[in-house]
């Protein structure tokens, strides 16, 4: 094997590289009011949404979707850009959402609780998200009054939220930990500390393009300021240990791992027409690439981009909606475009790596 | 569909991108001299390629190479051009090859028979490549006195030789015919009419890379220009099928096939090793490609491309042998070198295809 240059290790190296967004969500009800299952009187919902939208606008725009009314090729957009969950479609007749303009919080109302503020960054900052977002549910706390308990906390729907209404949810690229397959291992790890692991799109999905979210399980029992130290503290630790995986993978692996990896980029680059599935799969080997340094590229316009060519998100990029087979074309077109102006670091490193011989 | 382009119908129905190569070979032994097989005689076997040799020089320039001092890494190199056969090392105590400069020309010594003198030309043109063996053979007549039956005409060590000890072989690349499996309804037409259909690497091989060659079985009992009218109007039915198939393989699988073209294109050109049996299927995907019209290449440099992607030839460009995995490393380091420097006429044709939708 060939050494490592030195751009490559720090590249290799960089927290950036593994860790993709940070989420934080508080959840909150209306004091004296059904839950939204069993939230009968709509007038009441309705009542609700501009009386948050109202105070929210105060301060930033924000956009107001009413569930009832918004087309599925809208619904799907959101869903496909984590602006909205599955379960916001379920009380549709009374639910809504609040997007602010550079889609960095989103309010849901009407999900599984009354009120659902998230917000979402690049990288890790728990702290400095669970301020914006405490910041955003102080203004709240204004005009509604929560359904509180002293000893409990907040008060919600599922017990699963009681206490702080908290989850912190980091969301990770994973590839050496997915293909050496040593998640079974760190998963009852993190189970053990009241965490739970998830594919990237949610609760029993898959590790597509080998992303993992980690959040707190448990809400209750601890402060804000513990979960987010908790999560954070697993979080270090499964990057530390992806990073490790990494080394070793480019150690042991080496040239059939550049080789993985150019080739992904060589069909994404080249064909006609890719699936959904298939796109992850190949995006995340080009991931790969970025964080061992053969490609110039920020993880952040490729994971933009692997949103971008979600269905739904297809779609609105072409102005039309797209046959599932053109949505194909479509993409492969569009990708391959983004994709062909991505500098490779890559002549030098082939023969670098064939003179090794 | 799109409407194919007009270049591009022309392109596809060009016989150059059907028709590699043809080759004559015609078979002779010396008058009163056991065949090679019992041949033990060393210095009467010498004496015979001395004479070959030196009647060859004086028209023009020809190389020797004595098959018992010749190294096996250039019997492989030489074996890989398709100049010598398996059987020369058979009787490699005794055997020789002469070799013109461009390679055009092999006459090989003690195979099975005597005397194998071979002509080799791109594209098909059966009479004119007979005409040049001929000369040669006329050559070769007027220093050795043939095996020759008034009745039988020219004696050969395998009775299938006998006769004329002609055999016109035409190398036809047929992706279409090969992936639509319409070769076994074809092999059993040209075996009614006294020819066979063999893999490129002669008999017993696969259809690697859509390659397979058609050729007279029998000798005897015709002309001359019997068996090359015979091969040459057997040789323009097949072209005429592939080029049908080729015409209905792009109606029906339209974006499938470009889409599997321009994979293995990406493929080919980008990644970091590959194995002789990988390649063979790219490159025939990308030699579809250019009969196709996607590609400005042309079909002769394509297949010295493959030539030199074989084992012992790329050692041999690679200035010393190589091992097997450095040799997958060099050969998508060399081919994907060439293949980048291809011009794609793809940008239109995607945005046409898509468009089309």
């Amino acid at each position: 094997m060939t050494e490592a240059g030195n751009g490559e290790v720090s590249n290799m190296l960089k927290i950036e590289n593994v860790v993709m967004t940070t989420r934080i969500r508080l959840a909150r009800n209306v004091k004296d009011c059904p839950y939204p299952n069993r939230l009968a009187d709509r007038e009441q919902a309705r009542a609700i949404v501009r009386l948050v939208a109202a105070e929210l606008n105060e301060v930033e725009s924000f956009r107001l979707y009413y569930m009832d009314v918004l087309p599925d090729e809208q619904i799907s957009f959101l869903r496909e850009r984590n602006l909205i969950s599955r379960d916001l479609f379920e009380h549709r007749r009374i639910s809504a959402v609040l997007v602010s303009s550079d889609e960095s919080i989103s309010v849901m109302l009407h999900e599984e609780d009354h009120i659902r503020e998230q917000y979402f960054m690049r990288g890790l900052n728990l702290k400095k998200a669970y301020e914006r977002i405490a910041g955003l549910d102080d203004l709240i706390s204004e005009i509604i009054p929560f359904s509180y308990d002293e000893t409990l906390g907040y008060l919600t729907a599922c017990p699963t939220n009681l206490g702080t209404g908290l989850r912190a949810s980091v969301m990770l690229f994973l590839p050496a930990i997915a293909r050496r397959d040593r998640m079974r291992r760190i998963a009852p790890e993190l189970a053990r500390l009241g965490l739970t692991v998830r594919g990237a799109f949610g609760e029993g999905s898959d590790n597509e393009g080998d992303l993992f979210q980690i959040s707190n399980e448990v809400t209750l029992g601890l402060s804000e300021e513990e979960i987010l130290s908790l999560v954070e503290r697993a979080v270090m630790t499964v990057v530390e240990m992806e990073l490790m995986e990494r080394t070793r993978m480019k150690e042991e692996g080496g040239s059939a791992l550049t080789d993985t990896v150019l080739r992904s980029y060589g069909i994404l680059t080249n064909c006609m027409r890719i699936d959904s599935r298939e796109f992850m799969l190949r995006m995340s080997d080009v991931k790969l690439g970025v964080s061992l340094g053969m490609f110039e590229g920020s993880m952040e316009d490729l994971d933009n981009l692997i949103i971008a060519m979600r269905p739904a998100n297809l779609n609105r990029l072409n102005g039309a909606p797209l046959s599932a087979e053109n949505r194909d074309v479509y993409r492969a077109e569009y990708a391959g475009r983004v994709l062909r102006g991505m500098k490779l670091i890559d002549d030098g490193r082939r023969n670098a790596l064939f003179s090794g011989r």
